[in-house]
């Protein structure tokens, strides 16, 4: 078997002081922060489609990356050779793969390897069929396909033994409210998950559900529109117990939350299930699937994904892709490094900040209040409005405690 | 009594044909639309802070605005004087009021003049102690303050014959997590809201609760961010019987919604309570608060509010200013008749919609699939996803159904 | 020749109370408003590429539209087959064409049918050569492709007798400062138009050159962001005389301007060519090419053109395509049926508006002092501050003039 | 004279291992940095206005902050206790001022302290008669009043030796298109500012203009709209000899631009003159003007400075607020010192970047075609369209340069 990457060998740790770009030089794999591996911690997740299969194209050009291992006029043999070549990549980088390829050769190269499944998906929204939704589709024809679909990508992730399966509904939703009807849709998509649930325990798959918001793009207004909204729709249908979200930072952007909000959130109600750690552009308005370098959004990312206990069985997926003028093979190279490097340098961040403890005694400082017996018995229910009034009145104006941001901002910065 | 607005008489109906700027061309109260008469579809209100005291301040200059009732020395007088001129106003306009003034005078003036009070509030927002938040508060004294002022405020409501109490949580959010627990946040808001339960019922306020989403301004992020972010909540607090939602168009944009999806979502479930008619600026990433003109926006509105049953003891509030550069008293009279025929016409129109039928038509052909039997097993959850594998085998590609945006857009336009 | 668009026959005028969705209901060509025919007000045109070959594509699927002329296995048939089915379209519409087809059995059809060129212009931005640019890529050899095939396209659009030719610059821009030299970009793209111009004069090409401003989208950034960058551009390079503009809708709204706004500023310097008829949404930060149907737009856009004189080599075009899911032919031309009535709407609108003269009325009392001696001296540069300071002393705090936006937005309402 | 700012010393730079928060952990005034002491890179500037008399107001609060010489109750005596307050927090940061105070003792304080005046402007915004505009205010006895307060600024500035005056047009623009004539008020705008030109003539003054570009906020639309739209109104109106920018963060990235873009635009055209160096919240869509503490922002900025040369006679200026929950004195130091901090990295960070070259050899491999002769040639207009189209033709499809974004913005990070 030729090499496809040709002069790029296994990519190592060297260090911060290394001046080799096709080093690594904050992830070191086998390193342990806060009492695990950095490969532990992150589960890095190398996206099929996108770094193997994504050339460069958007709406305004095709494509404008040429790769070797797609070559081939015949269509096996260019499957395999991608195939080959992915396994190449994911070796080279020490990362995990999402599935979307040729099974029996898959769990073949995952034998050998040792390379893993992360997650697996079914593509609900590129097929012209599809062009109205899968699950909340005008027409229960389309529902009955999706669902076949969706059937069958569930044998396969629980063959290849993924640890988990993404449910992302970038056609569910609605391009305009005169010709839909928001909550019969939203029953049906109900109901799609409801029967993906029966199956998954019928056939045994322990993985774990996800549902990925995104708020628009490709649909108007997609109905997952960020995890509140999610949650909203989990608990309208008793799915809460089943399902826990794949957050993506662009998608928290688009919707007009941080990554960390959206994070925050998911992980204080236990529902934080896995990452997709792309970033976007606040100046862009649309998805632009860029690889995370802004050392500020893993580090206060991992803070919250540290406290919230990390995760379980999700990891963290690079659903990025390389710019269209990213021609060459080292820049898919550059990209991911850059990515991995990042989150390793937020999560060595994280480990300072916690053993620093500035940043939170400014924080439980400003908090203390809900420490003390009186904030306890109000949270516990209590105390009944007459009992705060009088507390009120007895009390007089409370004492204005500063909120601190600029100190935590600097505090911050130290660590960065 | 002197005439607070001289010149200006009792707005009357005076037909579309009218060239008089100060007489309604489409409200016409006593008209019966779709069985109710227009003042019953809106019970339009007029927002007592906004039209008597908003005086044109921004964030870049102070007052622009003279008013004769504000000119007296003495706070008392003052005060008198404005709630006088307030009244003279509703009745000029046929309007309700919202509350925010000196009850036993108020009391008194409505009782003289049959203006009610369509709900009350209290502002937990203005005052220095608010503002890390008030239920929100990181100190239990400022959550007690708040509550001593909410159980006030909903006596003086409860007095006034409110039919309901508008919570709006413009600093219940925060300004960055690094010094946040938004978990614990939304802990304390939810234990507010269930203690004003308690105490509407102990005393026998039978007036509706309404929560008001907004996704942001004053605060950076607030927790009621949309509707459905505030149906996560009203569902996660065992709150959902006990609130319904006042939704602000303005909000809606600021959030990436239309007004009508906001309405739909909230309507859907039962919890369409109270609208507030200003609008937005797409263009402007704050809250204008302007009148709204824009026919198509009151058209879909009415569209979804009349299909949803129309509000039950909400109505239509004008919490809305005239712009910074309208000094003249008759600018008041403008903008609220602005707001009050566009509405109007908005209704109008959807009478003609609904006796034309066309849209509804073409709608319903798109989602005919769902009416079939195949398409009601699905949703009654009598299919399982083998049953749909075999059956999407068995039919082969489903055959695509247009969408019919176009013609649908159309057809609306037949109707502005 | 067989007949492409089965069953419609040719689009006809039949006024607004018709219930024929395939009937113009506002647009007839023929009528005289404001002392010209509509169809001499709008030169309305059809873009080949959307209109013709779009077929629902967008990044997360495929083709979603099937063409009956597009069937064919062999390509010239398929070109010709292609040609054939537009100018049928054009000709059951009535309207123009832009140029992106076989040349010679194009003249020919244009020959037979009247059918007229509106404009030409050269693909710059799909072929993965343009990734970063065609006159600002960062390569000569890049910049001289893009020459050669600009003068290609500017010989087949003069022999067409195309009356313009368009320059967008979709990859004009960069994606990160970070390895972009901006000002030399600027040299070269003013060095590529001024070369441009040159040609036109060797060829005796008559034609009006028009660049289309868009902030971004492919690129992160483009340097023709609006109308009033392009205009900075323009003077810098001495180019004025010999470009103007083509506005888009949808590409002023992104950059956060009004449509108005754009043509406004071009129409009072002479700059206003042509028009992109499309239209965006508010709340969705890509171009999504939709065809105008809000009837706001169009009047308020018509205003400022028939103030501005009206286009002289531009015309109206629907660079607009249908949604993914409007799947059949019919779709087509209930869209531009809807974007033609929209305008034509707009235009008897204006008429209105210039006849009843009340909105002039108002806005003329707001500037009234620019009218006067003392106002139109300032203007003129006969006073210095020093007299000024003497009148401002002397005359005391200015009247505060109101600024009557809530009226004159009621007024505009009368006539929508 | 009594300590305003008792318990907190001159702030010291104590280097990056500090623990004291009141310390300057990266800014060290007189270390040389590229040549020059940082404090001639960057004569940080402290805004009078938000840092001494800005209280926490926003839209939905009154102040929140209280200031002890800010609590007599005569108007003199606290003015002057500002003042003297203003001098301590200036002296005790070592940062220059703006100017907005009482002229005769400031300028006794300045002589006495040596702290300089940066540059002084006229508040054209905040008092009801500019409600429209100053210099396009609809009447043109506004204008005169406006004229007539520049006329005595610039006095003022003149006579405080300030190095600049600022041009802010915060209502110079529309709120509505309905009643503005948008080609006449940029008449106004732009002979105000020549009578301005002719004033400073006249008095001897020389220190330089600087208008300062925002895209809305108060005003819908502002007239100075970003930098290239202010550069298209000083090349239409010849003022560019006379003008320089200054360039605020929060209004770039309002105006859809990064303040790196903002810069590099006026650099590359000599136009580079001031810096408002606060920040905004990209998901924030007002001026939130908070203090710069993200590295890359100060980085990315400080790369474009230097190449351009610096700042001749303007400064950075801190025109930001501590946040509404910052009530306490520290948190002003806090705020500034972060800020300061943040350009002293930025300003470290760039010239390691420099000596390393390694971003600049990534760029200029990219642009390198450029230098070459045949590059040159074009740039010269040494080449005509059919030499290129002969060059193209010869040459064959161009070669493809990848952009190295990836690697690049790792590189970046090596320096943050």
């Amino acid at each position: 078997m030729s090499e496809h990457f040709p002069g790029i060998s296994k990519i190592q740790f060297e260090g911060s002081q290394s001046r080799n770009p096709l080093s690594f030089k904050h992830y070191d794999a086998d390193e342990v922060v806060l009492g695990k591996t950095m490969s532990e911690h992150f589960r890095f997740s190398v996206c099929y489609w996108h770094t193997m299969m994504g050339l460069g194209k958007d709406m305004f050009g095709g494509d404008s990356i040429e790769r070797g291992y797609l070559s081939s006029q015949d269509p096996m043999t260019r499957a395999h050779d991608t195939l080959d070549a992915a396994f190449e990549f994911f070796t080279k980088l020490e990362s995990n793969r999402n599935l979307d390829a040729i099974v029996d050769r898959a769990a073949q190269k995952q034998a050998e390897t040792g390379v893993k499944t992360l997650w697996g998906t079914a593509c609900l929204f590129g097929h012209p069929r599809y062009s109205a939704g899968a699950a909340t589709a005008p027409d229960p024809a389309v529902f009955a396909y999706a669902a076949a679909q969706v059937k069958k990508a569930m044998e396969v992730t629980h063959r290849l033994n993924g640890s988990g399966f993404v449910f992302w509904g970038g056609r569910e939703g609605y391009d305009t409210l005169l010709n839909t009807d928001m909550k019969r849709e939203a029953d049906q998509l109900a109901r799609f998950l409801h029967m993906a649930v029966d199956y998954k325990k019928e056939i045994g798959f322990s993985g774990q559900f996800f549902i990925e918001p995104k708020p628009q793009e490709p649909t108007k207004h997609q109905y997952d529109y960020d995890v509140q909204s999610g949650h909203a729709f989990l608990q309208e249908y008793g799915l809460t117990e089943h399902f826990q979200f794949n957050i993506e930072a662009n998608h928290a952007t688009l919707a007009g939350h941080t990554f960390q909000h959206e994070l925050e959130y998911a992980g204080a109600r236990g529902l934080l299930g896995s990452i997709d750690a792309n970033r976007g552009d606040y100046l862009i308005g649309w998805d632009t699937d860029q690889f995370p370098t802004d050392i500020y959004d893993p580090t206060l990312a991992m803070l919250t994904v540290v406290r919230a206990g990390g995760l379980t069985k999700g990891g963290f997926n690079f659903d990025a892709k390389v710019r269209r003028q990213s021609f060459d093979l080292e820049d898919l190279f550059h990209a991911h490094i850059g990515g991995m490097d990042s989150f390793a340098r937020g999560l060595k961040n994280v480990a300072k900040i916690i053993e620093d403890g500035r940043i939170d005694e400014v924080k439980d400082a400003r908090n203390a209040g809900w420490s003390t017996d009186f904030g306890k018995q109000i949270l516990a229910g209590d105390k009944s409005m007459a009992d705060l009034e009088s507390a009120a009145l007895s009390g007089g104006e409370p004492k204005k405690i500063s909120g601190r941001q600029e100190l935590l901002e600097n505090l911050l910065n130290e660590f960065i």
